[in-house]
């Protein structure tokens, strides 16, 4: 039952190294996204201790003894209640002198109680000098391996499919309210292997379309209407996040006007995705052609982030971002002009950084497509 | 467009309330279910300022703009990409001297960055002292007025139908896998109006039906196994729970057994549910039953917990729990008895603790079913 996890022991050494550089003599990881990633554990709860003698440890409670043995065979397994606590005697108990945390997930009582836990455990003795790693597991997050680009690809591909088959059926027809239309994509999803949807599906037309992140509500589908779509599946805990707009029945002068200035604007932001690109750049790429449009208090985000166990993380790309594009980020491009009270168009797409070209992962069309 | 907003009004007044007895000028609201609880609002980003003169603010980012028009009205809003350091300027801003905060969800980082936020806006005044109001909020929350025992109950109506619409076509029979079963549960009550599954659903059969939480996998279901269900769906933001273990082709005696202990316990456990009852006697009730047939130490995880906005909420009913049960708090009775590489039943139903007899949200039968 057991399974490869040379992976996970990789990315485990990783941090190791980025613990000796630093001078820690053991990591306690917390947060649980970047728990699963260091060991494969899907678990609800789970903390992980890195050691810089290779020694680490997994914490779970007696309700995944089992699965932890099967998902994270190669560490030494702690069954408790409190993983956190438990694994901080531990720290203490094989003479952990400075431990690393992550103090952007942990919170204030967690700390406290660590503190406490700590002092208790060294029973007198050396108390261990808690010092944060800041956000050091989602920086190796940010760099996806084949696997993670492979799981991308199927979460991409669920969607591209969902899409394809709810068009082709005529189920964004007029007359049926975004509600109907988003609870079918998110159930012909799942009907296609998505464990989920990436987040709450968006689902917006006519002056909906507008607003960036419309909730679909009983709103009725009409002819001449924009209908935006803002969703992703969830496959093996990476998501996809695409949107496409389409128009309902016939594209009127101004739809048409705003969907190719959003579409060159997507197209320059893509373009520009390049191995070293900053991220400011990047996002000036897209907004200068909606700028030059004179439209660009009407783009109110920035142009793009990273995807992967989380639907947003690093890199954000906007003109608050800082930093540069890397091979194997997979981030997203999703330019959007929104005329409020008439309606907005976003066109978005999730691709991976390349040497070349970035890779295109939701294939979807970004024609106009009059339905 | 906007709502009735009566109710999140007075959940604030509560919250001043509680301010006002513990010597706070305002308190800053971050945990974002305890935002929705307090607004209504149900975006992905904001934060609450709750001032004890009533002058609250609501903070969020551009893209909610629209949608916090809608759904919270009532409340001065604040537009910033940073909702926490924004109420807090205006906190400092409006002379509020003693601030308390949720340091069970605030980050370690997050009370770093707010120190440094309020003493810049202090600009060499006076700096707000900052106090824990702990779970001030979650305490109000485990109460639950009509229209959340009403959302809750719509959401166990899903469940029940989505379970029997696939037991009568069939869908629980020998030769489809745990993957099939469960990600037509999750889609059948999408199309049934849920907003999401509850929390990823458990599909154990045979042997897996012993880890209480299996993931559900390829295995295949055959006849003479245990098939275990534990699923709900989300409706209005509230979460169902529910778990049904039924038999596939026949029981054998060894099931009926097991089936019938832990039913009998389950009994107990609903019987138990009272105004003022303490949670470790509630959680003994029902654990008892199973002591005294000699599965004690199959029995090996609490028996319920609160339901609400979130799946795992106060109150916890279990061994290690501490407090009583109030008229209108919403739990789950779920005793299980797991006998390692043979199989396991848990029953577990939704119910709301009333001055009377417990209300049974969970409908389906808990007879022992044959399909």
């Amino acid at each position: 039952m057991s399974r490869d996890t040379t992976r996970e022991a990789a990315r485990r050494d990783a941090l190791r190294a980025t613990a000796a550089e630093r001078g820690l003599d053991a990591v306690l990881v917390t947060n649980l996204l970047n728990v699963r990633y260091l060991t494969g554990f899907t678990g609800s709860n789970g903390a992980l201790l890195v050691r810089a003698d290779g020694d680490d440890l997994f914490g779970t409670d007696g309700r995944y003894t089992t699965q932890a043995g099967t998902q994270v065979p190669d560490v030494e397994l702690v069954v408790d209640r409190s993983t956190v606590p438990a694994l901080a005697r531990e720290a203490v108990r094989r003479g952990s002198g400075r431990l690393g945390y992550e103090s952007h997930d942990l919170t204030v009582d967690g700390l406290h109680g660590l503190e406490r836990v700590l002092a208790d455990a060294a029973a007198g003795g050396t108390v261990p000098e808690l010092s944060s790693v800041r956000r050091a597991v989602e920086g190796q997050r940010a760099i996806k391996d084949d696997d993670e680009i492979e799981a991308l690809r199927r979460a991409c591909a669920v969607a591209d499919q969902a899409l394809a088959e709810l068009a082709a059926e005529g189920a964004l027809r007029p007359g049926r309210t975004e509600l109907e239309v988003g609870r079918e994509l998110d159930a012909r999803m799942l009907a296609l292997g998505a464990e989920a949807p990436s987040f709450e599906t968006i689902v917006a037309t006519g002056a909906n379309s507008a607003i960036p992140h419309h909730r679909p509500d009983a709103t009725v589908l009409r002819d001449g209407d924009f209908l935006k779509l803002d969703f992703g599946a969830t496959v093996e805990g990476y998501h996809s996040d695409m949107t496409r707009t389409v128009v309902l029945g016939h594209a009127a002068d101004w739809q048409r006007e705003v969907y190719e200035l959003v579409a060159a604007s997507q197209a320059a932001g893509r373009a520009a995705l390049a191995v070293g690109a900053d991220v400011v750049a990047v996002d000036s790429a897209a907004r200068d052609v909606i700028v030059a449009a004179g439209h660009g208090e009407h783009f109110t985000h920035g142009l793009g982030h990273g995807v992967g166990l989380e639907i947003h993380e690093a890199p954000g790309i906007g003109q608050l971002g800082a930093g540069t594009l890397a091979a194997g980020m997979a981030v997203t491009v999703e330019p959007g002009v929104y005329l409020p009270g008439h309606g907005g168009v976003r066109i978005e797409d999730t691709l991976i950084v390349t040497d070349d070209a970035p890779e295109l992962l939701t294939l979807t069309s970004k024609e106009l497509l009059v339905l």
